[in-house]
Order: C-alpha cells, then sequence, then structure tokens
C-alpha cells in the first residue's frame, strides 16, 4: 500500500499512525501542498478530490478522506469499538472534528505556519469556534477518559491530529487540563514524542 | 426513538428518509434553529455540540451528526455495503460531505433562504466551492450509476440531502445532466417527490 500524503499535514498523519500502531506495511509517498502537487494530472486520476490523504492499495485501488482511510484500515481492531453503539459515538466524534474543529483549528494553524500570517490577522470568526470545539472536548474529557468512552479508538485518532499543535494555530490551552492529560495518553498510546 | 430535527435542514432529513426507508419507528420532535431551539440547557444536555439532527433511544442514550446517525442506524441493512472496501467508498462520500460540500452548497442556500440573502451577495468563495463539488459529482456520476458503486447507499442519502435543493442556494445545476440523473433516481429510491 501507498500512503500519498504530506508530514505536515495533521489529516495525513493520522493514517501514519494506524498503520504503525497495527503495524500494517506501507510506502510513504511525500506530496507537498504548498507546492501544488495535489493538483497534478497523474494526482487527480488517484484522487478527484485533489486531497491528501489519498491511499493506492497493491491492486490500483484507491480510498481519500483520512477518516475513511483510519476506517476502513483499523477494521477488526481495537481502534474500532465493537459494540455498534460505541463505534457509532466513535463516528460522531469523528465527523465532528472534519466540520466542527479541523476547519477552524487546523486551518488558523496553516495561516500561521505555512502563510506565516500573525495570530492577530487570523478570523476571530475561526478562532472563536477553535475554541468551542476545545471546550466541548474539554468538558466531555473532564468526565470520559477517552472521547469514545473508555478505550483509545480512532475518534482519539482522529482528534488528536491538530489539537496537539493546536498551539501552532495560537490556541492557549492552558485552561483545558483535560484536553491536556488526554494529549498526553493518546501520544503515548500512539508512541509520538511530545508536540512541541 | 426520538429525532430531534428541523425539517428545513437536510441534514436532518437525511435521518427522516433512512427511518422511513427501513420502517424503523421514531417520533419526530421539531427544533427550530433559527429560534435558537438547540441552545437551550434542555437542548444541550441531548448533545452538547448543540446541534441537529440528534436522536434520543428509548434507553436515554444520545447519538449526533447526521452520517454518524445514520450510519448506526442502517447497519446491516442493504443501505451499507456488505463488501468493506465499497462501505470505505461509501465513508469517503460521506466525510467529503461534510468537509466539502455541505459548507458550501448548504451554506448558501441558508443564506438565501433563511437569511434572505440575494444570491449576487454570497461569498463568491463559497460559490465556487460548491461548483467545485458539483463538478467533481457530475464527473463521478457520468461513470457510475451511484456513489459508491452501483448500489443506492447512504453515500446517495447524504449527499441528496443538499444536492436537490441546490437551486435554493443559487446553483445552476444545468450543465450537470448525471447529477440531474442521479438526484431524481435516488429521490425515487427514497420515495420522496421531486424537489421544487
Amino acid at each position: 500500500m501507498k500512503i500519498f500524503g504530506d508530514t505536515n499535514s495533521g489529516n495525513c498523519l493520522k493514517v501514519k499512525w494506524v498503520c504503525d500502531r497495527l503495524a500494517l506495511p506501507y510506502r510513504w509517498i511525500d506530496i507537498d501542498t504548498i507546492k501544488g502537487e495535489t493538483r497534478t494530472p497523474e494526482f487527480l486520476k488517484l484522487n478527484g478530490a485533489g486531497q491528501v490523504p489519498t491511499v493506492e492499495f497493491d491492486d490500483g485501488r484507491t480510498l481519500a478522506q483520512s477518516n475513511a482511510i483510519i476506517r476502513y484500515l483499523a477494521r477488526g481492531s481495537a481502534l474500532i469499538p465493537s459494540d455498534a453503539y460505541a463505534a457509532a459515538k466513535m463516528d460522531e466524534w469523528m465527523f465532528w472534528e472534519q466540520y466542527s474543529h479541523e476547519p477552524y483549528i487546523a486551518v488558523c494553524r496553516f495561516q500561521m505556519v505555512y502563510l506565516k500570517k500573525p495570530a492577530s490577522e487570523l478570523d476571530p470568526e475561526k478562532v472563536k469556534r477553535g475554541y468551542a470545539a476545545l471546550a466541548r472536548m474539554e468538558q466531555h474529557l473532564s468526565a470520559s477518559r477517552c472521547l469514545a468512552g473508555e478505550a483509545f479508538s480512532l475518534a482519539d485518532v482522529s482528534l488528536l491530529a491538530y489539537t496537539r499543535v493546536a498551539h501552532e494555530g495560537g490556541f492557549d490551552l492552558t485552561g483545558y487540563p483535560s484536553a491536556r492529560r488526554w494529549i498526553g495518553e493518546s501520544e503515548r498510546a500512539l508512541g509520538l514524542p511530545a508536540a512541541k
């Protein structure tokens, strides 16, 4: 299996982390999104949406969307709860991540880290919604060890990707002790060093 | 089961359509999002994210996020492909819907229909991205009967919700014949009248 990804993208790292955790063999193909490498005719044949991560299996079939990819790769593993309702709560967090967390926290980080925009020039509405997402996680994680119950799941993988680097997008996690506790535990579950 | 929903919201209708198609009994509780009914203390107890649709099962457990809800309700039915890769392609379209389609097409429609904004005052970037989403669907549906292969699935339910009313957001589907063919077939699969 080939993973077409950009190591600066949390969405791409989700796929790498799941493969590493489950010892699935893969070849990582670096794609530089800033240089437009997702918009070449060759890449668009792999994924018409022009987005990374995209995986290509050995038989030539492809799959895109980070959360769909990790859900497929982790099928049958302990990263997906065997109880149907618990798996549905995992899905709830993963859809929420793409709709209510990533568009604010990852986008602010992208603008600061890659477009070199100062924090003071970020869209205040995006900042506000990013903090609302963090507040919701904090509230939940103050009463629950992981996002979809007590066991580490793909919901934690998915939300870890950009929450652990939220400070790079100007977000201050000082007032979010449960989220910080969960970031550390999730990093250890995946064998990752603490994000700087 | 209670469905807390707003009948003006495509995301909420997805849940209704799946229940109707699978003959799952439910009670529909009308929630007016415009009037702030998702922000009351009672509603926030059901869903801390303050969003509809939210379902409450008879045992008091709750579930949110339209695509997570329909994935749970339709488990074991023909609306989810039994082949794991086909199911993953369904998931790919459903995550893409929430990230690359709904934020543009549904949001433009919301602004025109509910906030009474004229089409000329829509954010041009949102309009452009909405058309990009329609173009991607058109390309795919020109070669495939449904989104996740040849069989009608939750991917079609999910993307039908706002594509069938895209014209209410100012989108002209004249140049998208395959998408229009698919809208008609998907409406018939769900027993819906054609959207006006």
